[in-house]
């Protein structure tokens, strides 16, 4: 049954394809956009189009950017020996945050996920592949979440990449800082105990 | 500190400006555009600024509608006698699903409320005085929300469209069908007693 106007039901259901969005949420933001102001719809569409049009990947890191190559790519004072394996554009932000990180990245774009159909061909694996083997490259982070997926992910192209001679290396597994014992799963407990190190 | 490309913030920022999405919800929502089908994207754009060029309110019943008069009003198997007066477009949709209802309905847009400065000017209160006062209508069902605004406004509404002689009304209070007594709160519970009826 159609509960609203033609227009309204329409941008209804765009909103409700989104993810996350559920019918009444997919509601609630229609009604606010008909209740904005003119120029701020016409902002919100134009957003809509220029980021689907003019986001591309960098062509050396494969992150999203609106030129050729992205600004940590194309900055001279990042190492460009390091190289930082994420699966999303996200993870790049998370770990700019900690201002701690002076090498570049390398974004997969997902992880390995046989279930999902997701294999290497559907990742920027073949793009990595050419920038280690062309490239200086010292050093391989791996960074994909430690989960199911994101280790294989790790553990593939480990595997994959080790006989060019580089040297991989992954985020150490933990107690989240600020965290408590007694809540942190057994999992991630025993890799803190397998990954203790000697007190300075 | 800028965490994307700049097309990339700028819809993050708009979805972020959303009610009830936060900034991850934001992000996460921006990505989904950007791995959209260019055709999806393109016409998400166009419902957004259809929505907002194309939907006006019915000069009856001031409803959201995509023509002069909306589809209730303009329907001649409905009684145009009996008005349903509620605050949103999306308590019509709701009524309208119960399929029990067969007359029009007066949308306010909003509800009186002098903490947030929103007085009878800011709905559609003349619309419907100028509706009671030209027209044969024979009842007035004040379908307001329960709470403080809800009633104050059907209450105002009432002393207001009392005088000219129209039948007013207001939905029933009491248990939700399917509700449990015991999680009924006390006021609910109170209206139940009040508004009981004899068993037939």
């Amino acid at each position: 049954m159609r509960e609203f106007t033609v227009p309204v039901e329409r941008l209804v259901e765009h909103f409700r394809k989104l993810p996350g969005i559920g019918i009444k949420s997919a509601q609630r933001l229609a009604f606010h956009i008909l209740n904005m102001p003119r120029e701020e719809a016409q902002d919100f569409a134009d957003a809509i189009l220029s980021a689907r049009e003019t986001v591309t990947r960098c062509k050396i890191c494969q992150n999203l950017t609106d030129r050729d190559e992205c600004v940590l790519c194309s900055d001279p004072a990042r190492d460009h020996s390091l190289i930082c394996v994420v699966s999303d554009p996200r993870d790049v932000a998370a770990i700019e945050r900690t201002r701690e990180y002076n090498g570049v990245y390398h974004v997969l774009h997902g992880v390995l996920s046989p279930l999902a159909h997701i294999g290497p061909d559907d990742l920027t694996v073949r793009e990595l592949t050419l920038r280690v083997g062309h490239g200086d490259i010292r050093e391989l982070i791996m960074a994909t979440n430690p989960d199911t997926e994101g280790e294989a992910t790790a553990v593939y192209l480990s595997r994959l990449l080790k006989p060019l001679g580089v040297k991989i290396t992954r985020l150490a597994y933990g107690i989240p800082v600020g965290g408590h014992l007694e809540f942190a799963d057994e999992i991630t407990l025993s890799r803190a105990l397998d990954g203790r190190q000697l007190m300075d």
